[in-house]
């Protein structure tokens, strides 16, 4: 079975939001083994839309859109559904009545003009909307089915994974079932892409079952092992000797995988070590502290951290030595080691990290480049500094900067595991 | 001259990655008068990918096609080219020490595989990459002009804005000149969608010029003016009267236009009122000074910022009294005030925000809920406090909150202009 994902909106085509639905609901065909074929964005447009409907419902068994349900004037979809079927709109009063309902739950009176959203063409489905007020619509087109949902991304999903996944598994099983797809990512940090492929590019030949590739971002670089099967069980146990080979091949370079995050493997270090951590920020001013409290449960191993942004609060929050910045420059690997001291000592912490670095765009000079960026970890043996340069973008610098702090405790907290 | 973007990669027909190549390229299309008529993701399949350069190339007069040039075996687009061509690849010689160049700049040796980065088909050109091993292939092909460049954003974006952008300009003084579109985006906290429809919303008839049309994400709602004339100026006087119109109805729920953002606009006013900033911050840990320092120039209102993410953190680095946490609990109102004041008066800044909630999943009662979060702010003229539930996850109630601090904030410095 073959599935095609169209996207509909002005905004869209015209760059100015980013589709994120069609990798989602890919993801969810994929392990449902529904081949996705493609994704196509169109703009509210009569022509295209219906054109495109019209061509897809062709070639796929199964048609996602999202978009073009809302209760403006563009929202066309449904519209150009009744026309394509040759029938009328009809009111669908139960949809009415959840859409009225929806209202009341946020104390607010129904306009008017959402009226019109509970109106489906004649002969197709309604599909429920928990979480807004536009109902989606599920119709047969050509050798297709079809199901309409909203763009908004959270009643998309409720609304797949609520009404759409049950009614896909149904047709799955009628058509007979197809090759799943599971996927297992591997994530690394501190080695390219091309660094990587030298360790494991003949693992990457495609055609391969599972096949290997690899994507980067951020200075992080994921190792993807898809595996097709006619059961989850069964590309699981593919997926098994492949992955044992990649992490024996690239050893701790491999931080985590799957939905882990670098943040969340050190948590998980810290937590099982029972030690506690506190950090010192300069130019990532707090970013640190926020990536590791992203995940709930932090307060288990996250003390506190300290925003030291200008030189006057080095002094003042840590007891920086102002001759120190004096001498040396707030940029340097004796502050970096300073405020990861500090910041250990003043909170009672086992680990501290500190930052400084100089972001940019501007502030560099030839010895301190732009990017120049000195990360310290102090523990009860002492403190180390590591000096990275990030030529990138000021966003760019502050991220890889937290990443390299964690991942510089990451490998103090495995080496202490003797490894 | 109507043009279509094509993606082309395994990851994203899989919904392993977002695509935001598209939207980037439509969005700097739009703006050159160039209509992009669709988006089409297609897998690293060749019979895919040849038959939508075969259809779309008799459609449309412009194609950028991003990804597949990589230098893997499962990067096929150079191939496929040549095949439709009917031509073979050919070593393009400037290419390779280009590539060569690149891998000695990083102080590397090139690998064997990125030399197939070279071949180009015959009678193509190559679009040099600055910043990557991969050129680009510039093409004819039916009826349209195609231009093949790398999947790595950074890469597309450089050579597209270094290289193709210049070929793309000729070909609309050739083809005569479209309607070139120029948006302007007007920013909004605090109101929802609908609310603001039932005020602008007879504004956002489709088929107007300029078209007004809204979409929501984080708390925050964008307003878009979009206009389409022969010149950006006279676009631009489309806008003129609009804009006013909306920002006489919409008031000061208009933070910002185009690329500013609410820590932005925070900034600004904090920067022309010669006022400094502290934020203690507990549940949003970090996040808050992290979005405040997200600018260049930030360390002239910003001072410093306390994560005191436990209670002891809050007694130690702060002083806040354990008898108060103790009484109305860590998330409360008066631990919020004390956060703001005493980040205030230990820093000596003007203004102090303090936050302190409950992000979730787990740690809610009945009379606290999860997603309830305080946000003080204090000045010279004491402090208030602002009570919010944020019904969502963990990592969106956390931005919420710092997104709210942030208007309250913003509301603050322009009331005191006496607005």
């Amino acid at each position: 079975m073959r599935a095609a994902i169209i996207s509909i909106g002005d905004e869209l085509v015209l760059g100015q939001v980013v589709d994120t639905n069609s990798a989602w609901l890919s993801g969810q065909l994929a392990a449902m083994g529904i081949e996705v074929a493609e994704h196509v964005t169109v703009g509210d447009d009569a022509l295209s839309l219906a054109g495109q409907l019209r061509r897809t419902s062709q070639q796929v068994e199964v048609i996602i859109a999202g978009g073009g349900l809302g209760p403006t004037d563009d929202d066309l979809t449904r519209h150009i559904l009744a026309d394509i079927l040759g029938v009328e709109l009809q009111l669908h009063e139960p949809s009415l009545q959840q859409t009225e309902d929806f209202f009341a739950r946020l104390g607010k009176e129904m306009t008017g003009r959402n009226r019109v959203q509970a109106m489906i063409p004649q002969g197709c489905e309604a599909i429920v909307n928990p979480v807004g007020t536009a109902p989606g619509i599920a119709a047969k087109l050509g050798g297709a089915a079809v199901f309409f949902l909203p763009g908004v991304p959270r009643e998309l999903k409720r609304m797949f994974s609520e009404s759409v996944r049950d009614q896909l598994s149904k047709l799955v099983a009628e058509h007979g079932q197809g090759l799943v797809l599971v996927c297992r990512v591997l994530h690394t940090f501190g080695q390219g892409e091309s660094n990587l492929a030298e360790l494991i590019g003949d693992m990457m030949t495609r055609g391969n079952n599972p096949v290997v590739n690899m994507t980067a971002a951020g200075g992080m670089v994921s190792i993807r092992i898809n595996a097709r099967a006619a059961t989850a069980t069964e590309a699981r146990q593919l997926i098994g000797p492949v992955e044992d080979e990649l992490r024996r091949r690239l050893g701790t370079v491999v931080f985590g995988s799957d939905d882990e995050t670098l943040a969340g493997t050190v948590g998980r270090l810290l937590r099982e070590r029972g030690m506690t951590l506190a950090v010192a920020e300069s130019c990532t001013a707090g970013l640190l502290a926020g990536e590791l409290t992203r995940l709930a449960g932090a307060s288990d191993y996250f003390r506190c951290g300290w925003v030291v942004y200008s030189n006057q609060a080095k002094g003042e929050l840590l007891g920086i030595d102002p001759a120190i910045i004096e001498r040396y420059g707030a940029v340097s690997r004796e502050v970096a080691e300073q405020l990861a001291d500090k910041a250990r000592l003043r909170s009672g912490s086992d680990i501290a990290l500190g930052i400084t670095g100089i972001a940019g765009p501007t502030g560099g000079s030839s010895d301190k480049p732009v990017g120049l960026v000195y990360i310290a970890l102090s523990d009860d043996r002492g403190v180390r500094v590591e000096r990275c340069v990030f030529l990138d973008e000021r966003t760019i610098v502050r991220q890889r900067a937290v990443n390299t702090a964690l991942n510089l405790l990451r490998q103090e907290l495995v080496g202490e595991q003797g490894g």
